[in-house]
């Protein structure tokens, strides 16, 4: 099984919670890949150098100053980090972004109601880089920057990458996708743990929409989640970042 | 012959002279690194934050705010955005801290009359994975950030970077090492490129010293670079990065 682990939010912020994380990624066996945010600290570094964060539901909008922020602080400061801390734990951590040996190449989102910026929605996964570096036992940690091929960077949501990058390994054998979250999983009542939904089909999702039982935050994640499902990855989780053996929430068909 | 090329100071400043420079590099034949300062980008970052920069000696002290701007600008900023031109380029180009597989560790710089801070002192190059990516026709773009193994990131010297890569390659076979800077290459007179020195071997680097005729900011540079040409590189150059085809000032024995 190809282990293919999200990360983000509050857990790259506390040590703490990052290094209990970290470990139990170095637990799974075989070939995996960690991909990782970093919005709270980007938020951080803007503020205190004057820029305001700007988002649109949920999604940042990201002016040419914002880009090199997310540029600096997802594959400088978090992607460094996280790979610092996976070598000192023997993991053969190698930190990527889209650009590395041109792993995911994207184009800028057309300008719509909305500008987002340098924005880039996904245009190709490089699986044939990524299998090798697995084969050879490199453990590729890639942080949410992507580019265009034209030597622009651009900004990509992590699901999204995890999500895609699950989709690429999928057709070679059993891929896991996992993407965490402080929660235990998708949750029926958000402020309530014990209301976690085990296990969750489309057309149930769809009613829980319609229910609007779904937490807003939760919807891109689940969209990614199934993607990767109907893509043929064969496990698709959203679960706790704590305990990464914990089931959560099964995406199923 | 294997080439590792350092670029540093205003060229990584001016996208005109970076393009024409990794165009130059792009174009140079068989294997190759390319290891990148950044320390003036680090320093507008650093007043941006409102972090005084603090230098002993024309080396950075680096306390923790510092490092954590150096980590985000070398490893994410610069290294990213050289990346991605050199992928537009054709140049399978895979940005490296030494973090990333563990290409190299140090230790924190002991306190003496100075304490540097997070400042590291490089211990090993991993040659076998550094052999293992040229192998691969991947093209390292290291940035001058190293890890001590226990999951501390340290501000490593980009020219001593360079100088231990190519050291570490040279047993393999010819190994060139060329050290880029604004100047044509070492000058007997700062001010005037005419007063190219040719060929330097250490004797006349020595006289040339005690004659106060080497620009302070070119001793370690220097020192690098007779280290490197004493370990068992075949060519080690001094020059400017806007050609790398001319030979600048060659180092010999």
């Amino acid at each position: 099984m190809t282990e293919v682990v999200k990360i983000g939010g509050a857990v790259i912020d506390s040590e703490q919670d990052l290094t209990g994380c970290l470990r139990s990624f170095v637990g799974l066996k075989g070939k995996k890949i960690l991909v990782h945010g970093g919005g709270r600290a980007a938020t951080r570094v803007l503020e205190s150098l004057g820029i305001k964060p700007k988002v649109h539901q949920g999604r940042r909008i990201t002016d040419s100053p914002t880009l090199g922020v997310v540029v600096m602080v997802y594959a400088g400061l978090v992607n460094k980090n996280i790979v610092a801390q996976l070598q000192s734990m023997g993991c053969k951590a190698l930190g990527m972004s889209g650009a590395d040996l041109n792993l995911i190449r994207s184009s800028q989102r057309p300008k719509a109601d909305i500008d987002f910026g340098f924005v880039g929605d996904i245009d190709e996964v490089n699986g044939k880089a990524l299998r090798l570096l697995l084969q050879l036992r490199m453990v590729p940690v890639v942080c949410p920057i992507t580019h265009s091929g034209t030597g622009q960077l651009l900004n990509t949501n992590a699901d999204t990458i995890a999500s895609q990058l699950a989709q690429a390994l999928a057709e070679d054998g059993p891929t896991s996708l996992r993407l965490c979250l402080e929660k235990q999983g998708v949750l029926e009542d958000a402020d309530n743990e014990k209301t976690l939904i085990p296990r969750l089909n489309e057309d149930d999702y769809v009613e829980l929409l319609a229910q609007k039982k779904i937490h807003n935050g939760m919807i891109p994640k689940l969209a990614n989640a199934f993607a990767a499902k109907n893509a043929g990855v064969s496990q698709v989780r959203i679960g706790s970042f704590k305990d990464l053996a914990q089931s959560g929430t099964e995406i199923i068909l």
